[in-house]
């Protein structure tokens, strides 16, 4: 009976504090001021950038204001792509109008030169592959391909359409294509161009890739079905030759009982060049601090030591997340858990889990905890790309922030995701949530 | 082994149909766009003005074109309170500045005359009651109660705060006070006013009463703090002698196998005075009328008869919901389920059941079909304002749909209140539920 009844009290306790955990977030939590800060007064920072530079500043003097107990830079050499100047007319009707287009991050442009190219649309891979190389020689090939809004969980939708945008140049290219358009990897009923990591396969020529949100895409093809259509495509965009040092921002609190025990919180500094990487992933760098914040704050003393992590070059390399790995494999450090957040700073509804079945096991005994604060799914394997490489080269155990997620891929690598498309609230609850599964974790572990 | 294998077949069937019902609405939705006409065209829709006769006009149209079998208009007559002019000066410095503040809904205004007073301030009713006369007589009451953030379901936080808007001006009238004003009830981080419904005590003097957003209260209640803060408060807001005829707007799907079991899904038509009534309840009414749109365009024949009613007055009466109870009432109808939109076009994470433990627990041997739509909640108590007269006169079960509650009260009664902030995915996985749930107790029953 003894047992059952320390049991029960420790059931209470966590919940007790779970409630103070999101209460002192909820009425004194400062992300949503960072936030502000962040994007108001760096605003977006791709990678290699002058404003990823400044960024790290504003991470490391967060971070100290934060109470971190120690607060340090960890270098990490990233790619730069530069985008430069960029326009895309259509000729849908009489005349050319300049349309609304974005180059697809990594993508190489024409160079500053203009291509004047008719346009050739296909709806997928197969409408393609069925193409002879004749209808694609020199053209510039439309990828039509619509993001599924019938997937309830949009990251399925994402996944379903993103090979469109990460390869199409390369799969045209083979066909001697010279350019590719391609409809965004959007939810958005507006006309919002997405821009995105692509890649080309080397052997291959690359050809510039520009991106339409979806209103700019409903005309397009309905042009492309009435008639050839001709395109003016001008683009500066190119990588720099140079790798550029840039850092990861870490801040951590010392654990009392075993200080040898690391558990990571993170998001990612860097965003695209366009908006002001708000919600991608702004969020998840403030919600980091405010772990740290809150239990500062609160004058919790953890038994694990505890580190927010703003790692540096997410979008295009995860230059970050593998220095990041690559020291903790160095230093022989011992991490006990990895999470994430760069799913948005939306309503929290549950929290990814990449780890074995029994340590999932463990986490499901504390699941009517979270239920008080909208958490509900422990369903998905939801971890983080920064923190992939330490999950896989040191085997640590991962979680990632689940959101919900219907407006994400509105806003997602656009000039819409700036500070004004974030709730105070729903960004303070994810905070909130992340801080009560690493209080868990370091108090009760996770074997 | 027969049987388990029907079951088996049946739960399928529940679940394929449920995907068909979320896709339709995904994919080929009308709510959004409905919703996007009534608040461009119709904009917001006070009961008894010319706006909410446009409303009901707009709600026919919309009931005929979603393809209901009947449509028709079912009077109810209305109070129309009407603002007028209306300003705030407050001198919290060395001058007079207007600052954004709005008369609540009810509310007697000071007939177009100048209120020059100063203020007196308190945080709640109890240091109120512990005032001397002698301290409140003639003065502007400022009544400063804070929403509270650290509930996480924000409608208990609504219910914790609503007292100082609904009741305050008789408490204050009651110790000689001249007017009142009050933080908003509002988690905003922001300066909207919000306004609402108040009510006089018919034996006490009607005072006037305005609501602050929380930047000017925070911002008065610093200059309280410091000394006597003066007052100019002006305002022609009155209800109007007469009541106004209008109605409720109703399209029904006639039942195939049991037409005159009926069930309702609604929400109210007409809105505040402010903003466009998007979330409030607009979001409530498209996806009512989606239901119908919905069920007609799958070439689904439920086995009951399904109601969608755009509900008159509920801000200020609810006389609509009354008028379609006693209409049920006299006409003997049969009534199976009464449902609710009425918290906004958040994405939804539950329903509400109000009815007895037997059908309670019918409903959660379907759980599981509805967690692929973020719908887990099915604890709240929940029903809507409009349905509860039909709930109680004629002991009709209750449903409402339970949205995320995090951005609804930062939106809710203001200018803020609009068409762009409601998203359009959110809407229609709403919209899907409700369907998906009304479909159910359509086919299976709740007993």
């Amino acid at each position: 009976m003894l047992t059952l009844g320390m049991a029960y009290t420790s059931a209470a306790q966590d919940s007790l504090l779970f409630r103070k955990i999101s209460s002192e977030i909820m009425l004194h939590g400062t992300c949503y001021d960072n936030l502000r800060v962040l994007c108001k007064t760096v605003g977006h920072r791709i990678s290699g950038s002058p404003a990823a530079a400044n960024a790290v500043l504003w991470g490391e003097k967060a971070m100290k204001a934060a109470g971190a107990d120690k607060v340090w830079l960890q270098a990490a050499d990233v790619p730069y792509w530069y985008r430069g100047k960029e326009s895309l007319y259509l000729k849908m009707g009489k005349d050319y109008k300049q349309v609304e287009a974005l180059s697809l991050g990594n993508s190489e442009g024409t160079g500053g030169k203009t291509l004047e190219l008719p346009i050739i649309m296909v709806h997928n891979y197969d409408e393609f592959k069925a193409l002879p190389e004749s209808d694609v020689k020199g053209k510039i090939v439309f990828f039509n391909y619509r993001f599924r809004q019938d997937f309830i969980f949009t990251f399925e939708g994402y996944g379903d359409a993103v090979k469109y945008r990460g390869g199409s140049p390369s799969v045209a290219a083979a066909k001697g294509a010279a350019a590719v358009i391609i409809r965004s990897m959007s939810t958005g009923e507006d006309d919002f161009p997405h821009t995105g990591a692509m890649h080309y396969i080397d052997s291959i020529k690359k050809i510039p890739e520009m991106a339409l949100g979806n209103t700019t895409s409903d005309m397009l093809e309905q042009a492309c079905m009435k008639g050839t259509v001709m395109a003016k495509m001008t683009s500066e965009c190119h990588m720099m030759p140079a790798l550029v040092r840039s850092y990861n921002v870490i801040g951590e609190i010392k654990g009392t009982e075993t200080p040898e025990r690391i558990i990571t919180v993170g998001g990612h500094l860097d965003s695209w060049d366009v908006g002001e990487g708000a919600m991608d992933d702004g969020a998840g760098c403030v919600q980091s601090i405010e772990v740290i914040r809150a239990i500062k704050a609160l004058g919790l003393t953890p038994k694990c030591t505890i580190r927010a992590v703003l790692f540096m070059n997410e979008e295009n390399g995860q230059k970050g997340g593998q220095a990041y790995a690559d020291s903790a494999l160095a230093k022989h450090e011992r991490h006990v858990l990895a999470m994430e957040s760069d799913a948005g700073g939306f309503s929290p509804r549950g929290i990814g889990l990449v780890m074995s079945q029994s340590q999932k096991d463990k986490v499901l005994t504390y699941k009517h905890l979270f239920l008080p604060y909208g958490v509900y799914d422990f369903t998905r394997e939801e971890g983080g790309s920064d923190i992939d490489p330490i999950g896989k080269k040191l085997k640590v155990p991962m979680a990632g922030l689940v959101p919900d997620t219907q407006r994400y891929f509105d806003l997602h690598h656009t000039n819409n995701d700036i500070f004004e498309n974030v709730n105070h609230r729903e960004l303070k609850l994810g905070a909130a949530v992340l801080a009560q599964f690493i209080w868990l974790v370091s108090e009760q572990g996770l074997d």
